[in-house]
């Protein structure tokens, strides 16, 4: 499992993994994701409270994470994070809002810690574009004061036309190095890091459809997790628009996991 | 003012630049920008509803634009934005809302017109990031639904180790140009457009430091409109940090409407 004298991540275990990294929150994920045999996240697009904590009770003892579009519900209340954060924690699993943090420094760090969804308060984890330089993670890493807070870089989109080029995809990477501190891993469609450290998240996943009417392309979750190298699965759409979301979420959970056992074992 | 059979941008008064475009926010902002001689947008990084408000007052009679940083209100209510379109007719300027959209055109579309703050419906203009391909624009047209709006793609950002390669800023020019309907121009900190049909936005422009603790590098209005080719400059702390932002204002506008007279007659 070496090369280059650094283990390779797609054939080391979520456990042994753990190991390699000092951030609190990689090490809580791989903690869940071993001991829930889960590498699946669930995108909870929904535009209600009440559905986001249905949702979360249903799919919660499948998932490792919950992913979440807060400014989406038009009826958020400080109340349904409290809630949501008590759900996580009764199903053993984090909280990751995908707000995609594109600003300078001084900007995303008053979008994450202030506002009326203060989310800093509430999500274990945030994505951030790579596009404004490691001024986007200082800044968020300024607001975390103590808490277990951390961000995975967006280096690489499942949409059509998208810009994220080699060149691109390099500089997150090499911004991810240098703060490892605060970065956990990526969001990418293909394997752009051997770094163990590293949690690579793919979204866009989904067994049937292959793309939607506004660009999204669709893979499978074994396409995702053998060809692609992801470590994290995310689906959304293939979950939350099933008529059982519980028994959907334990069909990918299960299909998502048999494809890391395969791949760490091949 | 013709080279390659098309009207160079820089050498075009704003008000011929009017009747180069159909889009609807883009004339309107051509004909504020000349009746109110007035090139400058102020960001108002403010996170208090009545500071946002007062703000606008005190500014309005000098701007075109007024930019705003809508999650960081920790008072947020539709009051507010009801009140912010009162001045903004008052006054004669457009709302830009510099949400920096940078996900699937999917996803855009329900962040734009849904979730407390409903931003298609009070925000002329919104920024984009072209990351993910033009998903995102069409998103967020789908939205409009016979309102005037608008978005700017952000091709070029002012903060240290931004990755917007010459590469990501053709990409992003190629996208306007394709969607021209609703991309009225560029967020830039270079002419790195011609076409007059699109307006060059430049941010980070202050008269006086040169750069903040969190990456952000700053240049001045003059240097903006002469050296780097931006239409409109915006000021944000320079005057939002001033203890007279109405006077701070006044100044900014003079000295950016000079430089763009100096620019179209040399």
């Amino acid at each position: 499992v070496e090369s280059d004298g650094i283990m390779d991540r797609l054939k080391c275990t979520f456990e042994s993994r753990e190991s390699t990294t000092v951030q609190p929150v990689s090490r809580k994920l791989f903690n869940i994701m071993s001991a829930k045999q889960s590498n699946l996240c669930v995108a909870a697009d929904v535009t209600k409270s009440a559905e986001l904590l249905s949702l979360a009770e249903k799919v919660g003892p499948y998932i490792c994470l919950l992913k979440t579009h807060i400014d989406i519900l038009s009826d958020f209340s400080t109340e349904v994070v409290e809630e949501l954060k008590n759900i996580a924690v009764k199903h053993n699993f984090l909280i990751f809002e995908d707000r995609k943090f594109g600003d300078i420094g001084n900007t995303v760090a008053t979008q994450y810690s202030g506002g009326p969804f203060n989310i800093v308060d509430w999500a274990d984890l945030v994505t951030v574009h790579g596009l404004p330089g490691d001024g986007v993670i200082k800044g968020l890493g300024s607001c975390a004061s103590g808490q277990p807070r951390g961000c995975i870089i967006v280096s690489q989109m499942s949409s059509s036309g998208t810009l994220t080029s080699d060149e691109y995809i390099k500089g997150c990477c090499k911004m991810a190095e240098e703060n490892a501190h605060f970065v956990i891993g990526f969001v990418a469609q293909s394997n752009i890091s051997k770094d163990p450290r590293f949690i690579v998240f793919t979204p866009g996943v989904q067994s049937g459809c292959t793309s939607d009417v506004l660009g999204q392309q669709y893979v499978t979750p074994r396409a995702a997790v053998l060809e692609r190298g992801a470590d994290v699965v995310i689906v959304g759409r293939g979950i939350t628009k099933s008529d059982d979301p519980c028994s959907a979420a334990k069909h990918y959970k299960e299909e998502a996991f048999k494809a890391y056992q395969e791949r760490i074992t091949s």
